[in-house]
């Protein structure tokens, strides 16, 4: 789309139209026919190398003439190693099941008179992600196998590979069978903004990227969205832990990998094991590096910085972690559901009473048992490729998979039945008789 | 709530608190408890039915003098009977599977470590509705059943059977066990319009009444909706329908109840099948006194109002319905998909391909063959007591029963593992085997 395009609000308008013919015939089309087009995606891409590598590089050397951090460096490289790697995700995908064409119930409403609730799918997706290019293909891929039509928007500084990866995708697809308007790739920030505008156009949002930016897009579109702001973690060390494991988790949580949302933000400490369990963790923790900032009685255990109010409510997405102390599991359930963000808790006990009680009262994606926030994901859960992680409670909740992208339509199969038989003193009677039957398209 | 409060939002905020509070306490209760709260709900209405029916009586007697209409006035009625058969829908609750704590699936880690995606409750749900009291004990108990909290907010011409209704129930079920503050009534529209903004305090709006009232709701708060703001569906006949089973559906569809959503809206007509069919559906449609507003190609063979663009797009609620002339079922379904409200669209065909074509591609909640759109109901599915029906296609879609009602959480219970047991170069690897467990709380 030309950045110049003064129509540009109804230039996309009409591409998302197109997107909505495109998804009409892709949610008709045989599990086959979209597997053989994710094997032609994958070929096509190594057919390709060489280009999508040498745009890459483009890209790289902009970004490097840009200055922008290692980190971000880093993550926009593309090179032939990701490539194979994104190739592995496309053929993974073909061995996963078919979201879409699922009965989930079937129904005998009189005989003759049958009702499938089968899965379809959503629709047009609208998808924002940040620099990384692998995004690109793991994303468009998600959405073939599950039947949807997608608008891609990339980050900025991988402009160039994003293109040669959205065509040679494109292509492949299309020669293999999928509907042509299905992928559209958009380049500028004014395209977002106009596309979370057309909530009759696109069924559903998919931000990937920082919190700010993830918020930015909730708070800007009444289109739903799909997705995590923050992830304010907890781990809640009981009375009657075993502290040897509390340390361990309460370690894992936080170090293994500091900059994710399943990472621990919250130490939340029983008061009657403070005094043992503290010097322990805190040992650890000082060799990792870890600041801690401690609520009074904390302080009164361990030397460490002082938490405010504000500190519950942080994401630090690094080696910082705060700890409250507090009188019993119950008021541990209260902190976390008034301070966290839903995303993954943890509670560590030898208490199975105390342990099904955090379990069924913290009101989260995740609620865990003597192990480690760090847990929470979909390729740990076995989910197979996974969208993202929602916090939201409708839809999806935690690790979404493929079955987030779908949704369900009801098929009624009669022989000319009409209501009004089923109506008045003399109706006929409703079975509602569950059927082991499948729709057969 | 008192209508002159000067800080009704920030006391709306508190007593979405307390409803949060009592929320997460009602997601622990078991089934049995929930039961027997329901009984005790059922006992105490038929107990307290004179103040109930009194109070209605007082409602009815404000109203007349109001001079509402005598469709209000109908709907607004709660006598003894209404009463009984209210109570009678609660008990039919009782007997209802209880949709929260299912394990939807369970997945082994590692042996010793096991993940369980279980249903529960969503939380806090905000519920509007217009003039039937019926709907207040209904929504409740659904409310009571899948263990969520409710604000609710009625029509002001019912306030005060709405007002002691609200009181039996709530008073009822929380000396049965139901946590105190999971039942707020609101009783003014400057408590929805606060309600509305409470998006972190709610979780889910749930509006019933007028498609006006609805598309109000929706344009009006960030938190999730489920409902739908109109109903515009279709019938379509085929070249290949029996057109005796096509009149019956299609005067089925449009006069068996024509107030309703499911009702049918506009007829599109395959061209070679208009001749033979126009004039038998017209005189049959013309013995109900339906108007018709039919395409030039229409009026080339019946005689009837011209339909302008408008009338695609309009739920009429009445006996008025739009004929639109289309060459084959593709063009019908293009009608149907960018024209209708996704709502319930039927084919009479005896052409099983043009009918499974027409199944897989028509983009609405329910999609029929050969039989009226009026089955589409909650009911008539046999899915017991319905929430309503949703048009979107996030979380529930169609006919929502007690499961729309719910979310689901994943527990993952373990022996002190952490992730990094599961990285590195002597990584232990995870097993992920389905397991045929359900979680015991």
């Amino acid at each position: 789309m030309n950045a110049n395009d003064p129509n540009r609000a109804g230039a996309l308008e009409a591409l998302a139209g197109r997107a909505r013919q495109a998804a009409i015939r892709a949610a008709a089309l045989s599990t086959e026919t979209k597997n053989a087009a994710l094997a032609a995606v994958a070929q096509a891409l190594l057919d390709r190398q060489q280009e999508i590598v040498a745009a890459n590089r483009q890209d790289v050397r902009q970004a490097e003439r840009d200055r922008i951090s290692p980190v971000l460096l880093k993550r926009l490289n593309f090179d032939a190693g990701k490539l194979q790697t994104a190739v592995e995700g496309v053929r993974s995908l073909i061995a996963l099941a078919d979201p879409v064409g699922r009965t989930l119930r079937c129904m005998e409403l009189e005989p003759g008179l049958e009702l499938y609730q089968v899965t379809c799918p959503i629709g047009v997706l609208g998808i924002v992600f940040e620099s990384r290019p692998d995004a690109l293909v793991q994303i468009s891929t998600l959405a073939l196998k599950s039947g949807n039509a997608v608008l891609l928007k990339g980050g900025a500084e991988a402009a160039r590979t994003n293109r040669i990866l959205a065509e040679v995708i494109d292509t492949a697809a299309i020669r293999a069978g999928i509907p042509a308007g299905w992928l559209v790739l958009l380049e500028t920030r004014e395209d977002v903004r106009a596309m979370l505008t057309l909530d009759r156009g696109i069924d559903l949002i998919i931000p990937r990227g920082s919190n700010a930016f993830v918020r930015y897009i909730m708070d800007n579109t009444r289109i739903p969205v799909l997705g995590h702001a923050e992830g304010v973690c907890h781990v809640y060390v009981d009375r009657d832990a075993d502290l040897e494991m509390a340390v361990r988790i309460a370690y894992d949580a936080k170090c293994q990998y500091p900059a994710v949302c399943n990472a621990a933000e919250t130490l939340v400490v029983d008061a009657p094991a403070a005094e043992a369990f503290l010097p322990r963790i805190q040992a650890e923790y000082d060799r990792a590096g870890v600041e801690l900032r401690g609520d009074q009685a904390t302080r009164a255990i361990i030397a460490c910085q002082e938490a405010n109010e504000q500190d519950w409510r942080l994401e630090y997405n690094d080696l910082i972690l705060s700890i409250r102390i507090v009188g019993g599991v119950d008021a541990a359930i209260d902190h976390i559901n008034a301070y966290g963000s839903h995303h993954t808790d943890a509670i560590v006990t030898r208490n199975a009473r105390t342990a099904r009680r955090f379990l069924a009262r913290v009101d989260s994606a995740g609620v865990f048992w003597n192990c480690s926030t760090r847990f929470s994901d979909g390729y740990r859960y076995g989910l197979g490729a996974e969208v993202g992680i929602a916090t939201g409670k409708l839809h999806a909740r935690g690790p979404v998979g493929l079955e987030g992208l779908v949704s369900t339509k009801w098929l009624l199969l009669g022989r000319g039945q009409t209501v009004a038989e089923f109506a008045g003193p003399n109706a006929r009677q409703f079975t509602h008789r569950a059927l082991e039957k499948h729709y057969e398209p």
